[in-house]
Protein backbone atom coordinates (compact mmCIF):
# COMPACT_ATOMS: atom_id res chain seq x y z
CA UNK A 1 0.00 0.00 0.00
CA UNK A 2 2.58 2.42 -1.22
CA UNK A 3 -0.12 5.05 -1.89
CA UNK A 4 -0.77 5.48 1.84
CA UNK A 5 2.85 6.23 2.64
CA UNK A 6 3.38 8.36 -0.47
CA UNK A 7 0.27 10.26 0.58
CA UNK A 8 1.75 10.87 4.01
CA UNK A 9 5.01 12.19 2.54
CA UNK A 10 3.01 14.48 0.27
CA UNK A 11 0.97 15.64 3.28
CA UNK A 12 4.15 16.72 5.07
CA UNK A 13 5.42 18.57 1.98
CA UNK A 14 2.05 20.24 1.36
CA UNK A 15 1.86 21.44 4.94
CA UNK A 16 5.27 23.07 4.60
CA UNK A 17 4.60 24.55 1.19
CA UNK A 18 0.98 25.62 1.39
CA UNK A 19 0.20 25.78 5.11
CA UNK A 20 -1.71 23.42 7.38
CA UNK A 21 -5.12 24.87 6.50
CA UNK A 22 -4.61 24.65 2.73
CA UNK A 23 -6.76 22.81 0.18
CA UNK A 24 -3.68 20.78 -0.76
CA UNK A 25 -3.41 19.46 2.81
CA UNK A 26 -7.10 18.59 2.83
CA UNK A 27 -6.72 16.68 -0.44
CA UNK A 28 -3.78 14.71 1.00
CA UNK A 29 -5.71 13.83 4.16
CA UNK A 30 -8.69 12.67 2.11
CA UNK A 31 -6.50 10.60 -0.22
CA UNK A 32 -4.68 8.96 2.69
CA UNK A 33 -8.01 8.17 4.32
CA UNK A 34 -9.45 6.64 1.15
CA UNK A 35 -6.45 4.40 0.49
CA UNK A 36 -6.36 3.40 4.16
CA UNK A 37 -10.03 2.46 4.13
CA UNK A 38 -9.59 0.55 0.89
CA UNK A 39 -6.71 -1.40 2.40
CA UNK A 40 -8.60 -2.12 5.65
CA UNK A 41 -11.58 -3.38 3.66
CA UNK A 42 -9.30 -6.05 2.21
CA UNK A 43 -8.49 -7.29 5.74
CA UNK A 44 -10.53 -9.44 8.08
CA UNK A 45 -12.45 -7.94 10.97
CA UNK A 46 -12.44 -9.53 14.41
CA UNK A 47 -14.72 -8.63 17.28
CA UNK A 48 -12.90 -7.64 20.47
CA UNK A 49 -14.18 -8.33 23.97
CA UNK A 50 -15.18 -4.90 25.14
CA UNK A 51 -14.74 -4.25 28.84
CA UNK A 52 -16.01 -0.72 28.23
CA UNK A 53 -19.62 -0.39 29.27
CA UNK A 54 -21.96 0.50 26.42
CA UNK A 55 -19.32 0.38 23.67
CA UNK A 56 -18.45 -2.34 21.15
CA UNK A 57 -15.00 -2.59 19.60
CA UNK A 58 -13.46 -4.51 16.71
CA UNK A 59 -10.07 -4.68 15.03
CA UNK A 60 -8.77 -5.43 11.55
CA UNK A 61 -6.42 -8.37 11.19
CA UNK A 62 -3.67 -9.15 8.72
CA UNK A 63 -1.61 -12.26 9.22
CA UNK A 64 -0.44 -12.10 12.83
CA UNK A 65 -1.07 -8.43 13.41
CA UNK A 66 -4.19 -6.70 14.62
CA UNK A 67 -5.00 -3.00 14.67
CA UNK A 68 -5.84 -0.83 17.64
CA UNK A 69 -9.41 -1.11 18.92
CA UNK A 70 -12.04 0.59 16.76
CA UNK A 71 -15.37 1.70 18.20
CA UNK A 72 -17.86 -0.22 16.04
CA UNK A 73 -20.80 2.17 16.32
CA UNK A 74 -18.84 5.35 15.71
CA UNK A 75 -17.00 3.74 12.80
CA UNK A 76 -20.19 2.49 11.14
CA UNK A 77 -21.89 5.83 11.71
CA UNK A 78 -18.95 7.57 10.05
CA UNK A 79 -18.83 5.44 6.89
CA UNK A 80 -21.68 7.08 4.94
CA UNK A 81 -20.71 10.55 6.27
CA UNK A 82 -17.03 10.82 5.41
CA UNK A 83 -17.47 12.32 1.93
CA UNK A 84 -19.97 14.83 3.24
CA UNK A 85 -17.62 15.81 6.08
CA UNK A 86 -14.67 16.35 3.72
CA UNK A 87 -16.90 18.40 1.43
CA UNK A 88 -18.17 20.49 4.36
CA UNK A 89 -14.60 21.12 5.49
CA UNK A 90 -13.53 21.99 1.95
CA UNK A 91 -16.30 24.54 1.58
CA UNK A 92 -15.97 25.67 5.21
CA UNK A 93 -19.69 25.02 5.69
CA UNK A 94 -19.44 23.37 9.04
CA UNK A 95 -23.12 23.42 9.89
CA UNK A 96 -24.07 20.92 7.20
CA UNK A 97 -23.52 18.00 9.60
CA UNK A 98 -24.53 17.88 13.26
CA UNK A 99 -21.97 17.40 16.02
CA UNK A 100 -22.38 13.62 16.28
CA UNK A 101 -22.02 13.16 12.53
CA UNK A 102 -18.89 15.32 12.45
CA UNK A 103 -17.44 13.36 15.38
CA UNK A 104 -18.12 10.02 13.69
CA UNK A 105 -16.77 11.04 10.28
CA UNK A 106 -13.62 12.51 11.84
CA UNK A 107 -13.16 9.39 13.98
CA UNK A 108 -13.45 7.17 10.90
CA UNK A 109 -10.94 9.26 8.95
CA UNK A 110 -8.38 9.43 11.74
CA UNK A 111 -8.55 5.84 12.89
CA UNK A 112 -8.45 4.39 9.37
CA UNK A 113 -4.96 5.71 8.72
CA UNK A 114 -3.75 4.79 12.23
CA UNK A 115 -5.11 1.25 11.83
CA UNK A 116 -3.58 0.81 8.39
CA UNK A 117 -0.20 1.77 9.86
CA UNK A 118 -0.74 -0.69 12.74
CA UNK A 119 -0.90 -3.48 10.16
CA UNK A 120 1.58 -2.24 7.58
CA UNK A 121 4.41 -1.15 9.88
CA UNK A 122 6.00 -2.49 13.05
CA UNK A 123 6.23 -0.36 16.17
CA UNK A 124 5.44 2.88 14.37
CA UNK A 125 3.77 5.08 16.98
CA UNK A 126 4.98 8.28 15.46
CA UNK A 127 3.28 8.67 12.09
CA UNK A 128 -0.25 7.91 13.46
CA UNK A 129 0.33 10.63 16.08
CA UNK A 130 1.64 13.06 13.46
CA UNK A 131 -1.24 12.35 11.06
CA UNK A 132 -3.77 12.88 13.83
CA UNK A 133 -2.08 16.13 14.83
CA UNK A 134 -2.15 17.39 11.24
CA UNK A 135 -5.77 16.31 10.78
CA UNK A 136 -7.06 18.07 13.90
CA UNK A 137 -4.79 21.05 13.25
CA UNK A 138 -6.16 21.28 9.72
CA UNK A 139 -9.77 21.25 10.97
CA UNK A 140 -8.97 24.08 13.41
CA UNK A 141 -7.23 25.98 10.62
CA UNK A 142 -10.20 25.67 8.26
CA UNK A 143 -12.67 26.58 10.99
CA UNK A 144 -10.71 29.55 12.34
CA UNK A 145 -9.42 30.71 8.97
CA UNK A 146 -5.75 30.92 10.01
CA UNK A 147 -2.68 28.71 10.11
CA UNK A 148 -1.17 27.81 13.49
CA UNK A 149 2.25 28.55 14.92
CA UNK A 150 4.35 25.99 16.78
CA UNK A 151 6.50 28.44 18.73
CA UNK A 152 6.14 31.84 20.27
CA UNK A 153 8.49 34.52 21.49
CA UNK A 154 9.04 35.11 25.16
CA UNK A 155 10.07 38.62 26.13
CA UNK A 156 10.75 39.05 29.83
CA UNK A 157 13.01 41.90 30.94
CA UNK A 158 16.55 40.81 30.10
CA UNK A 159 15.52 37.35 28.87
CA UNK A 160 14.66 36.62 25.30
CA UNK A 161 13.82 33.19 24.05
CA UNK A 162 11.44 31.11 22.02
CA UNK A 163 9.01 28.68 23.54
CA UNK A 164 8.17 25.63 21.42
CA UNK A 165 4.50 24.82 21.87
CA UNK A 166 1.65 22.71 20.64
CA UNK A 167 -0.46 24.45 17.99
CA UNK A 168 -1.21 28.10 18.70
CA UNK A 169 -3.94 29.82 16.68
CA UNK A 170 -3.62 33.57 17.06
CA UNK A 171 -6.73 35.44 15.94
CA UNK A 172 -4.92 38.78 16.21
CA UNK A 173 -4.82 41.64 18.68
CA UNK A 174 -7.77 42.01 21.02
CA UNK A 175 -8.94 38.56 20.01
CA UNK A 176 -8.42 35.11 21.45
CA UNK A 177 -5.47 32.82 20.98
CA UNK A 178 -6.13 29.10 21.05
CA UNK A 179 -3.70 26.61 22.57
CA UNK A 180 -4.33 23.21 20.98
CA UNK A 181 -2.47 20.13 22.18
CA UNK A 182 -3.42 17.01 20.17
CA UNK A 183 -2.98 13.45 21.48
CA UNK A 184 -4.17 10.09 20.14
CA UNK A 185 -4.41 9.07 23.82
CA UNK A 186 -3.28 10.72 27.02
CA UNK A 187 -2.35 8.36 29.88
CA UNK A 188 -0.09 9.66 32.63
CA UNK A 189 1.74 12.13 30.39
CA UNK A 190 -1.29 14.36 30.02
CA UNK A 191 -0.04 16.52 32.91
CA UNK A 192 2.17 18.11 30.22
CA UNK A 193 -0.93 19.63 28.65
CA UNK A 194 -1.92 21.47 31.82
CA UNK A 195 1.71 22.44 32.45
CA UNK A 196 2.01 24.03 29.00
CA UNK A 197 -1.25 25.89 29.61
CA UNK A 198 0.14 27.15 32.91
CA UNK A 199 3.31 28.31 31.21
CA UNK A 200 1.26 30.28 28.66
CA UNK A 201 -0.90 31.74 31.45
CA UNK A 202 2.22 32.68 33.41
CA UNK A 203 4.24 34.15 30.56
CA UNK A 204 1.42 36.03 28.76
CA UNK A 205 -1.25 36.43 31.44
CA UNK A 206 -4.17 34.23 32.42
CA UNK A 207 -7.01 34.28 29.90
CA UNK A 208 -4.94 35.17 26.86
CA UNK A 209 -4.69 31.57 25.63
CA UNK A 210 -7.77 29.37 25.56
CA UNK A 211 -6.69 25.78 26.08
CA UNK A 212 -8.52 23.05 24.14
CA UNK A 213 -7.13 19.52 24.12
CA UNK A 214 -8.16 17.16 21.31
CA UNK A 215 -7.85 13.40 21.76
CA UNK A 216 -8.84 10.34 19.79
CA UNK A 217 -9.61 7.72 22.47
CA UNK A 218 -8.34 6.12 25.69
CA UNK A 219 -8.64 2.47 24.71
CA UNK A 220 -6.04 -0.15 25.44
CA UNK A 221 -6.13 -3.55 23.77
CA UNK A 222 -4.78 -6.74 25.23
CA UNK A 223 -3.72 -8.34 21.96
CA UNK A 224 -3.54 -11.84 23.44
CA UNK A 225 -6.89 -11.84 25.21
CA UNK A 226 -8.43 -9.60 22.51
CA UNK A 227 -9.90 -7.44 25.27
CA UNK A 228 -10.40 -3.68 25.23
CA UNK A 229 -10.37 -1.45 28.28
CA UNK A 230 -10.37 2.33 28.70
CA UNK A 231 -7.68 3.84 30.87
CA UNK A 232 -8.89 7.01 32.56
CA UNK A 233 -7.65 9.04 35.50
CA UNK A 234 -10.48 11.50 36.20
CA UNK A 235 -9.48 12.21 39.81
CA UNK A 236 -6.06 13.32 38.63
CA UNK A 237 -7.50 15.49 35.88
CA UNK A 238 -9.52 17.31 38.55
CA UNK A 239 -6.35 18.03 40.50
CA UNK A 240 -4.59 19.29 37.37
CA UNK A 241 -7.55 21.55 36.56
CA UNK A 242 -7.63 22.90 40.13
CA UNK A 243 -3.93 23.26 40.82
CA UNK A 244 -2.07 23.67 37.53
CA UNK A 245 -4.19 25.52 34.98
CA UNK A 246 -7.63 25.65 33.42
CA UNK A 247 -8.37 23.85 30.17
CA UNK A 248 -11.46 25.27 28.51
CA UNK A 249 -12.38 22.12 26.58
CA UNK A 250 -11.27 18.53 26.23
CA UNK A 251 -12.54 17.08 22.94
CA UNK A 252 -12.69 13.38 22.12
CA UNK A 253 -13.49 11.46 18.96
CA UNK A 254 -14.38 8.42 21.13
CA UNK A 255 -15.18 10.01 24.48
CA UNK A 256 -14.74 7.84 27.59
CA UNK A 257 -17.73 7.99 29.94
CA UNK A 258 -15.37 8.38 32.90
CA UNK A 259 -14.26 11.72 31.44
CA UNK A 260 -17.73 12.66 30.21
CA UNK A 261 -18.85 12.50 33.86
CA UNK A 262 -16.40 15.31 34.66
CA UNK A 263 -19.07 17.60 33.16
CA UNK A 264 -21.31 16.76 36.08
CA UNK A 265 -18.96 17.28 39.04
CA UNK A 266 -18.19 20.61 40.64
CA UNK A 267 -15.94 22.30 39.66
CA UNK A 268 -16.58 20.73 36.27
CA UNK A 269 -14.16 20.01 33.44
CA UNK A 270 -15.90 20.40 30.08
CA UNK A 271 -15.20 17.19 28.14
CA UNK A 272 -17.10 16.82 24.86
CA UNK A 273 -17.32 14.87 21.61
CA UNK A 274 -15.09 16.63 19.09
CA UNK A 275 -17.91 17.50 16.68
CA UNK A 276 -19.08 20.26 19.03
CA UNK A 277 -15.92 22.18 18.28
CA UNK A 278 -17.23 23.35 14.91
CA UNK A 279 -20.29 25.11 16.29
CA UNK A 280 -19.09 26.29 19.69
CA UNK A 281 -15.53 27.47 19.10
CA UNK A 282 -16.50 31.12 18.60
CA UNK A 283 -18.41 31.18 21.87
CA UNK A 284 -15.38 29.89 23.82
CA UNK A 285 -13.68 33.24 23.44
CA UNK A 286 -16.41 35.11 25.24
CA UNK B 1 24.46 -13.23 30.90
CA UNK B 2 21.55 -14.72 32.74
CA UNK B 3 22.94 -13.49 36.09
CA UNK B 4 22.25 -9.86 35.14
CA UNK B 5 18.58 -10.49 34.43
CA UNK B 6 18.15 -12.85 37.38
CA UNK B 7 19.71 -10.16 39.53
CA UNK B 8 17.21 -7.63 38.22
CA UNK B 9 14.27 -9.91 39.02
CA UNK B 10 15.69 -10.46 42.51
CA UNK B 11 16.09 -6.68 42.90
CA UNK B 12 12.38 -6.17 42.21
CA UNK B 13 11.42 -8.91 44.69
CA UNK B 14 13.80 -7.59 47.37
CA UNK B 15 12.42 -4.09 47.01
CA UNK B 16 8.89 -5.39 47.58
CA UNK B 17 9.85 -7.69 50.45
CA UNK B 18 12.46 -5.72 52.34
CA UNK B 19 11.99 -2.11 51.20
CA UNK B 20 13.96 0.06 48.80
CA UNK B 21 16.56 1.08 51.39
CA UNK B 22 17.30 -2.47 52.57
CA UNK B 23 20.65 -4.26 52.60
CA UNK B 24 19.10 -6.89 50.32
CA UNK B 25 18.39 -4.25 47.65
CA UNK B 26 21.93 -2.91 47.96
CA UNK B 27 23.34 -6.42 47.49
CA UNK B 28 21.23 -6.91 44.37
CA UNK B 29 22.35 -3.58 42.89
CA UNK B 30 25.99 -4.43 43.56
CA UNK B 31 25.65 -7.91 42.06
CA UNK B 32 23.91 -6.56 38.95
CA UNK B 33 26.65 -3.97 38.57
CA UNK B 34 29.44 -6.52 38.91
CA UNK B 35 28.00 -8.93 36.37
CA UNK B 36 27.25 -6.04 34.00
CA UNK B 37 30.83 -4.78 34.27
CA UNK B 38 32.20 -8.29 33.76
CA UNK B 39 30.08 -8.67 30.64
CA UNK B 40 31.07 -5.26 29.27
CA UNK B 41 34.74 -6.06 29.83
CA UNK B 42 34.31 -8.98 27.42
CA UNK B 43 33.11 -6.59 24.69
CA UNK B 44 35.07 -4.25 22.47
CA UNK B 45 35.26 -0.55 23.17
CA UNK B 46 34.93 2.02 20.41
CA UNK B 47 35.69 5.70 20.68
CA UNK B 48 32.80 7.99 19.75
CA UNK B 49 33.17 11.37 18.10
CA UNK B 50 32.27 13.69 20.92
CA UNK B 51 30.54 16.91 19.87
CA UNK B 52 30.34 17.84 23.55
CA UNK B 53 33.01 20.34 24.46
CA UNK B 54 35.47 19.08 27.03
CA UNK B 55 34.05 15.56 27.29
CA UNK B 56 35.17 12.29 25.67
CA UNK B 57 32.74 9.43 25.09
CA UNK B 58 33.05 5.76 24.14
CA UNK B 59 30.69 2.84 23.70
CA UNK B 60 30.87 -0.92 24.06
CA UNK B 61 30.20 -2.99 20.98
CA UNK B 62 28.87 -6.49 20.50
CA UNK B 63 28.24 -7.75 16.99
CA UNK B 64 26.13 -5.06 15.34
CA UNK B 65 24.97 -3.31 18.50
CA UNK B 66 26.59 -0.51 20.42
CA UNK B 67 25.72 0.84 23.85
CA UNK B 68 24.68 4.35 24.77
CA UNK B 69 27.51 6.89 25.04
CA UNK B 70 29.68 6.54 28.15
CA UNK B 71 31.68 9.49 29.50
CA UNK B 72 35.25 8.15 29.39
CA UNK B 73 36.70 10.25 32.20
CA UNK B 74 33.86 9.75 34.66
CA UNK B 75 33.79 6.00 33.88
CA UNK B 76 37.54 5.58 34.38
CA UNK B 77 37.45 7.65 37.55
CA UNK B 78 34.67 5.44 38.88
CA UNK B 79 36.37 2.07 38.25
CA UNK B 80 38.69 2.01 41.30
CA UNK B 81 36.03 3.67 43.51
CA UNK B 82 32.99 1.43 43.02
CA UNK B 83 33.74 -1.00 45.85
CA UNK B 84 34.48 1.83 48.23
CA UNK B 85 31.23 3.58 47.25
CA UNK B 86 29.15 0.45 47.83
CA UNK B 87 30.86 -0.08 51.19
CA UNK B 88 30.24 3.55 52.20
CA UNK B 89 26.59 3.20 51.25
CA UNK B 90 26.31 -0.10 53.12
CA UNK B 91 27.72 1.41 56.31
CA UNK B 92 25.95 4.72 55.72
CA UNK B 93 29.28 6.52 56.04
CA UNK B 94 28.77 8.91 53.19
CA UNK B 95 31.68 11.20 53.93
CA UNK B 96 34.32 8.60 53.10
CA UNK B 97 34.37 9.70 49.47
CA UNK B 98 34.25 13.26 48.18
CA UNK B 99 31.45 14.48 45.92
CA UNK B 100 33.30 13.88 42.64
CA UNK B 101 34.27 10.34 43.65
CA UNK B 102 30.69 9.54 44.64
CA UNK B 103 29.40 10.96 41.36
CA UNK B 104 31.87 8.89 39.32
CA UNK B 105 31.27 5.62 41.19
CA UNK B 106 27.49 6.05 40.94
CA UNK B 107 27.78 6.89 37.24
CA UNK B 108 29.84 3.76 36.61
CA UNK B 109 27.37 1.57 38.49
CA UNK B 110 24.30 2.97 36.79
CA UNK B 111 25.62 3.11 33.25
CA UNK B 112 27.15 -0.39 33.38
CA UNK B 113 23.78 -2.07 33.79
CA UNK B 114 22.11 0.24 31.24
CA UNK B 115 24.87 -0.45 28.71
CA UNK B 116 24.72 -4.21 29.26
CA UNK B 117 20.98 -4.09 28.54
CA UNK B 118 21.65 -2.00 25.41
CA UNK B 119 23.70 -4.91 24.06
CA UNK B 120 21.79 -7.89 25.45
CA UNK B 121 18.25 -6.79 24.67
CA UNK B 122 16.51 -5.04 21.78
CA UNK B 123 14.52 -1.87 22.30
CA UNK B 124 14.37 -2.24 26.07
CA UNK B 125 14.14 1.30 27.41
CA UNK B 126 12.20 0.32 30.46
CA UNK B 127 14.48 -1.80 32.65
CA UNK B 128 17.42 0.66 32.45
CA UNK B 129 15.04 3.39 33.60
CA UNK B 130 13.66 1.22 36.39
CA UNK B 131 17.12 0.16 37.54
CA UNK B 132 18.28 3.77 37.63
CA UNK B 133 15.18 4.77 39.57
CA UNK B 134 15.75 2.01 42.13
CA UNK B 135 19.44 2.84 42.41
CA UNK B 136 18.93 6.56 43.08
CA UNK B 137 15.91 5.83 45.27
CA UNK B 138 18.02 3.39 47.27
CA UNK B 139 20.78 5.98 47.79
CA UNK B 140 18.21 8.51 49.04
CA UNK B 141 16.71 5.85 51.32
CA UNK B 142 20.09 4.96 52.84
CA UNK B 143 21.05 8.59 53.25
CA UNK B 144 17.73 9.75 54.73
CA UNK B 145 17.10 6.57 56.72
CA UNK B 146 13.56 5.99 55.44
CA UNK B 147 11.80 4.22 52.58
CA UNK B 148 9.90 6.28 50.02
CA UNK B 149 6.23 6.29 49.11
CA UNK B 150 4.94 6.37 45.54
CA UNK B 151 1.51 7.80 46.25
CA UNK B 152 -0.05 10.19 48.70
CA UNK B 153 -3.56 10.96 49.87
CA UNK B 154 -5.31 14.08 48.75
CA UNK B 155 -7.95 15.43 51.11
CA UNK B 156 -9.78 18.47 49.81
CA UNK B 157 -13.23 19.24 51.21
CA UNK B 158 -15.59 16.75 49.58
CA UNK B 159 -12.91 15.20 47.33
CA UNK B 160 -10.85 12.27 48.40
CA UNK B 161 -8.33 10.62 46.15
CA UNK B 162 -4.83 9.31 45.86
CA UNK B 163 -2.15 10.99 43.82
CA UNK B 164 0.46 8.71 42.27
CA UNK B 165 3.85 10.43 42.43
CA UNK B 166 7.52 9.99 41.91
CA UNK B 167 9.40 9.02 45.09
CA UNK B 168 8.31 10.92 48.20
CA UNK B 169 10.53 10.74 51.30
CA UNK B 170 8.58 11.94 54.30
CA UNK B 171 10.79 12.74 57.27
CA UNK B 172 7.76 13.10 59.54
CA UNK B 173 5.77 15.94 61.03
CA UNK B 174 7.49 19.30 61.28
CA UNK B 175 10.22 18.02 59.02
CA UNK B 176 10.80 18.15 55.29
CA UNK B 177 9.35 15.93 52.62
CA UNK B 178 11.46 15.29 49.53
CA UNK B 179 9.96 14.94 46.07
CA UNK B 180 12.37 12.93 43.92
CA UNK B 181 11.72 12.38 40.22
CA UNK B 182 14.42 10.22 38.59
CA UNK B 183 15.15 10.23 34.84
CA UNK B 184 17.95 8.69 32.79
CA UNK B 185 17.54 11.71 30.50
CA UNK B 186 14.95 14.46 30.35
CA UNK B 187 14.31 15.93 26.87
CA UNK B 188 11.03 17.72 26.27
CA UNK B 189 9.05 15.66 28.78
CA UNK B 190 10.84 17.20 31.74
CA UNK B 191 8.04 19.76 32.10
CA UNK B 192 6.24 16.90 33.94
CA UNK B 193 8.74 17.23 36.78
CA UNK B 194 7.91 20.89 37.37
CA UNK B 195 4.18 20.18 36.93
CA UNK B 196 4.26 17.47 39.61
CA UNK B 197 6.11 19.84 41.92
CA UNK B 198 3.45 22.47 41.29
CA UNK B 199 0.72 19.96 42.09
CA UNK B 200 2.40 19.11 45.40
CA UNK B 201 2.85 22.82 46.17
CA UNK B 202 -0.79 23.46 45.33
CA UNK B 203 -2.32 20.53 47.16
CA UNK B 204 -0.16 20.64 50.31
CA UNK B 205 1.20 24.18 50.36
CA UNK B 206 4.37 25.69 48.88
CA UNK B 207 7.51 24.71 50.77
CA UNK B 208 6.23 21.42 52.16
CA UNK B 209 7.87 19.31 49.44
CA UNK B 210 11.45 19.96 48.44
CA UNK B 211 11.88 19.01 44.81
CA UNK B 212 15.15 17.39 43.73
CA UNK B 213 15.42 15.86 40.26
CA UNK B 214 18.11 13.22 39.63
CA UNK B 215 19.28 12.49 36.08
CA UNK B 216 21.98 10.40 34.49
CA UNK B 217 22.97 12.37 31.36
CA UNK B 218 21.61 14.20 28.31
CA UNK B 219 23.67 12.54 25.62
CA UNK B 220 22.32 11.39 22.31
CA UNK B 221 24.30 9.09 20.05
CA UNK B 222 24.05 8.95 16.29
CA UNK B 223 24.75 5.24 15.90
CA UNK B 224 25.62 5.53 12.21
CA UNK B 225 28.00 8.47 12.46
CA UNK B 226 29.15 7.36 15.95
CA UNK B 227 28.74 10.93 17.14
CA UNK B 228 27.61 12.10 20.56
CA UNK B 229 25.77 15.33 21.29
CA UNK B 230 24.08 16.68 24.40
CA UNK B 231 20.49 17.85 24.07
CA UNK B 232 19.73 20.65 26.51
CA UNK B 233 16.97 23.23 26.74
CA UNK B 234 18.18 25.65 29.41
CA UNK B 235 15.98 28.57 28.30
CA UNK B 236 12.90 26.39 28.76
CA UNK B 237 14.02 25.19 32.17
CA UNK B 238 14.25 28.82 33.26
CA UNK B 239 10.65 29.38 32.19
CA UNK B 240 9.52 26.25 34.05
CA UNK B 241 11.35 27.37 37.17
CA UNK B 242 9.85 30.87 36.96
CA UNK B 243 6.29 30.03 35.92
CA UNK B 244 5.48 26.50 37.06
CA UNK B 245 7.27 25.65 40.30
CA UNK B 246 10.62 25.77 42.02
CA UNK B 247 12.94 22.76 41.96
CA UNK B 248 15.50 22.99 44.76
CA UNK B 249 18.16 20.88 43.05
CA UNK B 250 18.80 19.16 39.75
CA UNK B 251 21.45 16.45 40.16
CA UNK B 252 23.36 14.84 37.31
CA UNK B 253 25.76 11.92 37.13
CA UNK B 254 27.16 13.38 33.88
CA UNK B 255 26.23 17.04 34.15
CA UNK B 256 25.85 19.01 30.89
CA UNK B 257 27.70 22.33 30.95
CA UNK B 258 24.64 24.02 29.44
CA UNK B 259 22.71 23.17 32.60
CA UNK B 260 25.67 23.80 34.91
CA UNK B 261 25.64 27.38 33.63
CA UNK B 262 22.12 27.81 35.05
CA UNK B 263 23.90 28.21 38.42
CA UNK B 264 25.34 31.47 37.17
CA UNK B 265 22.26 33.19 35.76
CA UNK B 266 19.73 35.14 37.79
CA UNK B 267 17.38 33.77 39.00
CA UNK B 268 19.57 30.69 39.19
CA UNK B 269 18.60 27.03 38.98
CA UNK B 270 20.91 24.94 41.17
CA UNK B 271 22.20 22.12 38.93
CA UNK B 272 24.93 19.96 40.48
CA UNK B 273 26.88 16.73 40.14
CA UNK B 274 24.94 14.06 42.04
CA UNK B 275 27.71 13.37 44.56
CA UNK B 276 26.89 16.63 46.36
CA UNK B 277 23.57 15.16 47.42
CA UNK B 278 25.19 13.08 50.18
CA UNK B 279 26.68 16.03 52.05
CA UNK B 280 24.19 18.79 51.36
CA UNK B 281 20.80 17.11 51.60
CA UNK B 282 20.26 18.02 55.27
CA UNK B 283 20.93 21.68 54.55
CA UNK B 284 18.29 21.76 51.78
CA UNK B 285 15.53 21.59 54.36
CA UNK B 286 16.60 24.80 56.06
Amino acid sequence: MKEIFDGFEKLKTSRREFGLGSDEVLRCIKTIFEYSLQYLNSCNRIELKSKVEGKRYFAFKSEKKITRAINSDVYETGLPLADKMFEAVRRRCFDELDADSMTAACYLSAISYCSAVDLLKSGDQKTPGTFFEYFIGHLYSRRLGIDPKKKIDVLNLDMQSTLPTDFIFDLGSNRAKFHLPVKTSTRERVIQVWAHQRLLDGVYGTGRFIGTLACMAETKTDKKKLEVVEICLPAQWRLYQMYIAQMKRIYYLDMPDAYGRLNTVFPKIPVMPFGHFFSEIDSLTQ
